[in-house]
């Protein structure tokens, strides 16, 4: 009975998606048939199902239409291509009708087949190894090879690349990591290279999936860098340092969290998956980025020695000014953290199992007990 | 022809939905079908599409559950109805059958009516004006009325409401605000009060619309309360005031965001779209939450000395002790964010609009030249 409907959905669904595609394709905007609620109510199926199904499949519309593009396959090499990120950009190029290579470390032997005959070589090493690997490679390279790599820290990288390849060079940058499933809405920032009209094709697949490309200068990416990586996992690692200093209860916290709360512990939790050693370099590579760090800390303290004498006046005068500042991203952020907080409600509606309602009962009647 | 796909679509989701509701109430667990991948990748479907398909079922069938109980319907009257909490709270009373009457500021003549005759009074104005209303509506009061409150406030609030009214008092403090549509997945605290037998139908009414309810003390909510808005509040501020002093273009570093700086600065925005007085009153209200945040910004300060000093050691120390505190979050962490990530990329892939792009373009015309 459900494996029917579900299947009569999944027929329906790939209509849909079909359709917009070839909308999309040409050019026809497609107008939201605004007038479902009434048939919903109807029904009695929430406007949020609805909403999010109609989000969905326009994404699905547009990271698909690389499929009904016809495709010249090229010879692709990626050496760590069996790291994560290496795995992300094997997937991409295969689905893309690419034939792509895998070169590990002990594969180095196949080098002169594997990246003599390549059209493009694209670096997925860890940042320690990116240079040592492309002066490995260099001397297989053809003139016409591209060679690519996106790593996050250009300033090293991009010159020494101009320098052992005299090809076309890219200098990608991915600003996502793994669990990320395709490029959708994802950015890709270009930083510096040579003969980019020779990796055009790269460029336009990233963006038929639905990838945002943004060119910039080097100055300008280890800049921005300083902000989206610096900025974030200090805010986020201090955070954390601090709620284990003062050994909060974080399984109880959860029972008491609002959505961007929970958010915030999630994000905290994420940065503490990994070992700690990009997080670490993110705060202290860079003279410049350790220096903006180290005044983020100082506005910190600043901040909280008014709240802890109370200066109300003071702190009413740094509300007002940022806000001034934030004006133009007021209606965004409220947009986009209000799906964000329903779209996590709808997780956690399945997620709460059995076991996490059981453990929230006894906690529940210790402390109904004791209140 | 879209207008019919979509017809059809909802009619299916009724039927999803319905037999999840079922099955649910008869406690049968519904075993995901697993085997759809075959079926989903022949038709073209992306897996993601499914996946949040799927979720928003389970979530539909699970925030509807209450319209299948017979309902006895009350007489509510909430004093600020009009506000937003106030509107929520209406809407959410009226969905489930109860006859709900609004008092506002100018209609206190009618107060003999509307709160002598009520079975629930629910104050749901702004916390100022909390306990000059509860004064102001007490003497209407029939002994068997609750008075129910939702500030976030409860040591000066909850004491002062059990002097003023004899009968059933229920202080609720909905983890939520303003955006969220529904009780799904939202956590409300219950703290303290009295005859909570006589409140329970209020409560039951939470947890059938998908609501979490946890119990807890006045001491242990202003505990929590200090992590979960205090700190929180502290964090978010501090990023909006820094980024407003080191002029960072906000536009610009979106196209060089990842989704999680996206969601932080969505998070900054989201503060910042207040007036402040409610952020200004989470940090300052409570000299132990003056003192809690006064460590917060003693321990950024702390850390970002050890970045400026470059102290690797030290910061890896930290690291390795927080990581070790955190270790049970970990999992959870990186499936909300993941989910969270590609529901946003779902979210944007919609909303780049026209004008988003060209400018975007503009932006990187200029760049491209400069790079």
């Amino acid at each position: 009975m459900l494996k029917q409907i579900d299947r009569d959905l999944i027929e329906l669904l790939a209509k849909k998606i079909a359709f917009l595609r070839e909308a999309n394709l040409k050019g026809i905007n497609v107008e939201e048939t605004s007038d479902m609620s009434q048939l919903l109510e109807q029904m009695g199926v929430p406007e949020f199902v609805w909403k999010n199904i109609t989000l969905n499949c326009v994404a699905a519309s547009q990271s698909y239409n690389q499929s009904t593009l016809p495709v010249k396959p090229k010879r692709i090499t990626i050496i760590g291509g069996s790291g994560k990120m290496g795995r992300f950009f094997t997937l991409v190029f295969q689905e893309a009708g690419h034939q792509v290579s895998i070169l590990e470390h002990q594969d180095w032997h196949k080098a002169p087949e594997l990246i003599g005959k390549a059209e493009l070589v694209l670096v997925c090493v860890n940042i320690e190894h990116t240079l040592t690997v492309v002066e490995k490679a260099a001397p297989y390279l053809t003139p016409s090879t591209i060679l690519a790599e996106i790593t996050s820290f250009k300033t090293t990288i991009v010159p020494k690349l101009l320098e052992l390849h005299s090809g076309p060079v890219v200098s990608l940058h991915p600003m996502f990591g793994p669990g990320v499933t395709s490029f959708l809405s994802q950015n890709v920032i270009v930083c510096g290279g040579r003969q980019l009209e020779a990796c055009q094709w790269i460029l336009d697949l990233i963006e038929r999936q639905g990838g945002q490309l943004t060119f910039c200068s080097i100055a300008e990416h280890d800049r921005m860098m300083a902000v989206v990586q610096g900025m974030r996992h200090f805010a986020v690692f201090g955070l954390g340092v601090f709620l284990a200093q003062e050994k909060v209860n974080l399984e109880r916290s959860l029972e008491f969290a609002s959505p961007l709360y929970r958010l915030q512990l999630d994000m905290i939790g994420r940065l503490f998956a990994t070992d700690g050693s990009l997080s670490l370099k993110m705060m202290l590579s860079l003279f410049e980025r350790r220096q903006f760090i180290g005044r983020l800390g100082a506005t910190y303290h600043h901040l909280a020695q008014l709240v802890a004498e109370q200066d109300k006046i003071a702190l009413e005068q740094e509300f007002e000014t940022t806000r001034h500042f934030f004006r133009e991203q007021v209606d965004r952020a409220v947009e986009e953290t209000d799906y964000i907080i329903n779209s996590l409600g709808v997780l956690l509606a399945d997620g709460k199992s059995e076991i996490d309602q059981s453990q929230k009962d006894s906690n529940n009647n210790n402390t109904r007990q004791a209140a």
